[in-house]
């Protein structure tokens, strides 16, 4: 398998439109009317603070093997040519969050915040793909990417919502909420 | 806290002699006789197949709580005026390693090859940093670094030994033994 960074870049080309942004905590990002998304092999810039934002689709930390086969039972992929909406969300979480081992971060996501089993039940709708970027040195820890038709944008919203009620969640030092349409 | 590269370079200048190498499995490295070992607060460089090494000191991922009070009561950290005597040993795992889930790993890796016991047990004679390196796109998964004194050389290749014999390293596909000297 070839290593691959994906890179969400901000500015006025792109195939994605930004219709709206929302900073939810901690600093926002420049202002951008699209986002093109690329891929590259090599890590392509020195240093960043904002765009474009970069992430790795690593392996999995927290599911768990009956998880990961529901996961996958509803996995339809990115590019669905009804999905022209999506969501950009990137999120920096706290010290204290990586200062917890493995077992209590598990616990919190999943056993008291039901962050898989609630992302489950927007499936197949709601499609996501999550990239990691703290080991990258970058502003954020994750970037997670959202295809959705645009019917489905109201339970996108209730899926977010529960999310951003969790306990998880008090964990969340920086968060940006970009919606956009694919032309 | 400010996030760090390590990086490990190989050549004719650095602060430790390289005295041994030892190529396990996979592709060798270029050969070198010093290592510099610096710090970076930016991506070094676009894309490297070998020197340096780049590697991060990130959360831990499998220590649960009393094995992390146990290995941090008996942490010395890098750098004692005694432990002059080094082993730098990069590795990289199989596809198959990172496609188990973080429940099946850390059986493998605890439960049945007992990774974090049998390392305590040579504490503090022997300390250790790990560099995690998988997401940043290099050859290897970890770069390890173990410092001891030389009286202590012996201790070292035990617990090493021991490890390659679990079957946790079943999944190690590249796996290089450096051994240096602090001038």
């Amino acid at each position: 398998m070839t290593h691959t960074f994906t890179l969400f870049t901000g500015g006025a080309a792109g195939a994605w439109r930004v219709t709206g942004v929302r900073t939810l905590c901690g600093d926002p990002l420049p202002e951008t009317s699209r986002i093109a998304i690329t891929h590259s092999t090599a890590m392509p810039s020195p240093h960043l603070s904002s765009w474009p934002l970069i992430g790795v689709a690593s392996h999995a930390r927290y599911v768990q093997k009956a998880e990961r086969a529901a996961l996958s039972a509803r996995q339809l992929g990115l590019g669905r040519p009804e999905a022209t909406s999506a969501a950009l969300i990137p999120i920096a979480k706290s010290q204290a969050w990586w200062d917890l081992t493995q077992e209590e971060r598990r616990e919190i996501f999943e056993t008291r915040s039901r962050h898989i089993a609630q992302s489950l039940a927007f499936m197949p709708a709601i499609q996501r793909q999550l990239y990691h970027c703290r080991d990258l040195g970058q502003p954020f820890d994750f970037l997670t990417w959202f295809e959705f038709a645009p019917t489905d944008a109201a339970r996108f919203d209730d899926l977010v919502g529960h999310l951003r009620e969790t306990e998880e969640w008090r964990y969340v030092t920086r968060e940006i909420d970009l919606r956009l349409t694919r032309d």
